[in-house]
């Protein structure tokens, strides 16, 4: 693109990094951002600077917080010997969402993915080992996504938490609300058959 | 959302505020600048600050600049009388990268769009006006989108613009390369039809 401006140009550069973000959407989202007063657009890289600078991780679930330890490993309503383990504080706010959880969590940062150069020593594991060794956790629920490197994950931490007196289980996967049989694929419906449950619990 | 620190929320909310950036892109571009190192955010949040703070209008063709006067409206090469009226600075890096045009430009930095409260007032209308006075300026082509708001800007440019001694046109409009007849719609078919064009000059 021919650029009018070096600090267009730059600016243009620097959002087209985004993920998703091509060069003609960060043109349009620059220009709506001229558009806009001074005040705002100090506003937002005001945001961005401070997110990089004062941003915590709690430091017992390495999710994102604003102190050493999050407003959930706080709470004293909630259960500290169930830890769901994700991959990153998205799924912590899905989950948070759904109102059906009451125990803590474990923020792994990522999953194991070679293809990506992601080892398991990239990840929040050894934390999770240490709080399973030091405080009295009953179930570990490991809700990870179903994909590859989701379905290596579990099976890493499944291998280095069998020996621990504790639960280990995995998320349901089945069929999802509202969908129709004949659009599911076949490796999701042979498995909510096979592990198909008592109607009696499946209403509970 | 729920979001587990502040920092991140305020973040979320700058994002978002972004055209066609809802909550969850949002929270996904703010969780990839966050894995990035601190010194690519500082750059990025520096060249928006510097993009607000320093950018320059061009004074004679009020299009986006580093100086007080563009590249373009300083080239000796380009023809001062032929003008380009376009609607910003996207549509002049379109028409510059078609290397098709030779004259310079005229940002009027939107369209009027009653709709959006914008009227003739609030573009940069009586600039142009003024170039038509004091300039030698021999055609004036009002390169504005086939909409609604431009059809309504060209009608009104052309009723300013016409008591001078200044050639009028609008770009062509028609079936673009590569279209099919069988899917173009009627306007532009029947306009097509209407406005066609000698053999030999359609070739040169």
């Amino acid at each position: 693109m021919n650029f009018s401006s070096k600090l267009l140009e730059n600016a243009v550069n620097e959002f087209s990094r985004l993920p998703g973000v091509g060069q003609k959407t960060a043109l349009r989202l620059v220009l709506h951002l001229l558009n806009q007063p001074a005040h705002d657009i100090e506003r937002f890289s005001d945001a961005l600077t401070k997110l990089k600078t004062e941003i915590c991780y709690c430091e017992i679930c390495n999710n994102i917080a604003d102190q050493t330890i999050c407003e959930i490993c706080r709470a004293p309503k909630r259960d500290k010997g169930l830890i769901c383990v994700v991959e990153d504080t998205r799924d912590v706010m899905a989950i948070e969402s759904t109102q059906q959880f009451h125990g803590v969590y474990h923020v792994l940062g990522g999953l194991i993915s070679p293809m990506d150069g992601v080892g398991p020593s990239d990840l929040n594991i050894d934390k999770l080992v240490e709080r399973l060794r030091n405080e009295d956790v009953h179930e570990v629920i490991l809700a990870l996504s179903a994909t590859m490197e989701g379905d290596t994950t579990i099976f890493y931490l499944y291998k280095k938490l069998k020996d621990f007196k504790v639960q280990i289980s995995t998320i349901a996967r089945g069929i999802a609300f509202g969908g129709e049989l004949e659009y599911v694929d076949e490796v999701t419906l042979g498995r909510s058959i096979a592990t198909r449950v008592p109607y009696e619990r499946s209403i509970a």
